[in-house]
């Protein structure tokens, strides 16, 4: 019987330039069809930070010295990066299914993920993106756009965007279908395009949505079996990167809030990945949700590696 | 019974800008629904001209100012408008649709489509993309990166890229399943991203292929029943815009030929479409094709206006 997976892809499985993602979306897609071959329905969600930063700096800097380029919102160019990201690993994965003689499409869907307007995230605008500048020139466009920006660690202005929860996958009933058809589907890229409900209508909205948290809803919506969130490291682990430093490789999803709450995983790094896995553990009814890196991506859904959070 | 509709929308149902394109994608949503409430199954081919062009350009110039931006690769340009046109397409549609309390997903499809390396268009680059350059300009990009620039009408060199035949869709099953499951479907966006078969694997090439020829070869594969090509004008004319002007209602693919042997047709204008629509017609067993303007999209289908090609 076949077992549904969801796979939230972090930034480094990908990379910042379209050949550096070449590159290493071979080694991706090599990891991801080792699952299929343990018998996985895989759906992808993957991260988008540094390309849609590219592709808002490229706009950005472009628009500046040639006004016949436009000025690109924020929603519309985390649709470009779901094309840009979605082409590539549609192809790799295509062809290591070719390579292992498996007969199974590769897809990419544009996706749009509905958040709240009235999400505290909105007053509080905190994910940083795009271009590097100074306080004078910050301010001007402040003015000019409404934009929001904050000093980022001695290095200059950014802008930031908010970063709300998702609440529903815009495009899931399509999502579902090519899952039961056997396709391999690649979806809420960048965490998805957000968009607010106006009037009852979709709208894009300028936000970021934590790609974690948006694969987890995909996870809980699809009634997966599995939800594994990839990272640079193999485990979570408490005290991390001190001398008491501990491996966790089994975890409850009561564990797993006690020690969110004790503060031992960093904000915007593995905190929304616990978060994430926690709220797909608490929604599934069967479900559970791994922590681990990619190359040990097998390994972990065999139970011999990675952080394990169940009920 | 329902019948398979494939639409390739011209660029001039898009815009050039993001805040022209929402705006424009309205209208062109309103013309698309009106079809499905004629009752067929809609699939939507589009261009991608303008759109590619500026993404292109984006990437062309930032890079020159900034080197962490990089180069984009022109199927990577390609793929990137897939998403973002996809996005506004399947946004309004699915608005459209919810207007007219009619319940059907709609969704993009990041699509390649391959091409024969050894199409004779790659010996003839033909196709301008992206930024003018002066002269030299030209030149130095020419030696550094092996591109190809043409003269452009007295506008300055312009890099050209080759157009090739769409030989298959790569994504085509996927495409069949989601017509079949009742989805609203946009791929081969911009003619679909072209690949060639290396080792018998895909990989991107830098071309262009004719969003006409690949929403026929789609209309085609999909066995649908009628092509429609969207265009600036109602119907096509033989001694078009002369005093002895014709109006064309209805056509065999003989006399379409046959006109379009005579040279009544421009090129890179009103010649690829005749071409796509008598191709289709001459592999489809009982399809036939249309061409007409956005605005008479509807009337066209029904018999009252545009240019009927057929068996």
């Amino acid at each position: 019987m076949k077992k549904t997976l969801v796979i939230a892809l972090g930034g480094n499985a990908l990379g910042k330039t379209p050949l550096e993602q070449l590159r290493l979306v071979e080694n991706t897609a090599s990891a991801i069809v080792d699952l299929i071959e343990e018998g996985y329905d895989v759906v992808i969600g993957h991260g988008n930070g540094p390309q849609v930063g590219m592709v808002n700096n490229a706009f950005e800097k472009s628009h500046q010295i040639d006004e016949k380029i436009p000025d690109m919102p924020f929603p519309e160019c985390g649709a470009m990066t779901q094309g840009y990201i979605g082409y590539h690993l549609q192809q790799a994965i295509g062809r290591e299914l070719k390579n292992r003689k498996i007969d199974r499409p590769v897809v990419t869907l544009v996706t749009q993920v509905e958040v709240d307007p009235k999400d505290p995230a909105f007053q509080d605008p905190s994910k940083p993106i795009g271009s590097f500048y100074s306080k004078e020139e910050a301010e001007a466009i402040a003015k000019r756009t409404g934009y929001v920006f904050t000093e980022d660690a001695g290095r200059g202005y950014r802008r930031v965007v908010p970063s709300p929860e998702p609440i529903s996958i815009v495009e899931l009933e399509t999502v579902k279908k090519l899952v039961e058809d056997g396709c391999v589907v690649i979806t809420v890229g960048g965490g998805g395009i957000p968009v607010i409900r106006k009037d009852g209508y979709y709208e894009g909205v300028a936000a970021v949505i934590d790609k974690d948290k948006a694969s987890a809803k995909l996870a809980e919506d699809l009634h997966a079996e599995k939800l594994l969130i990839l990272t640079a490291v193999e485990q979570v682990c408490l005290n991390y990167g001190k001398d008491d430093e501990k491996r966790l490789s089994d975890l409850s999803q009561e564990d797993a809030r006690r020690y969110m709450d004790e503060g031992h995983f960093a904000r915007g790094s593995m905190l929304p990945k616990v978060e994430s896995c926690i709220r797909f553990v608490e929604h599934a009814e069967n479900g559970s949700a791994i922590i681990s890196s990619l190359d040990k991506a097998k390994e972990a859904l065999q139970g011999k590696t990675g952080t394990l959070i169940h009920k």
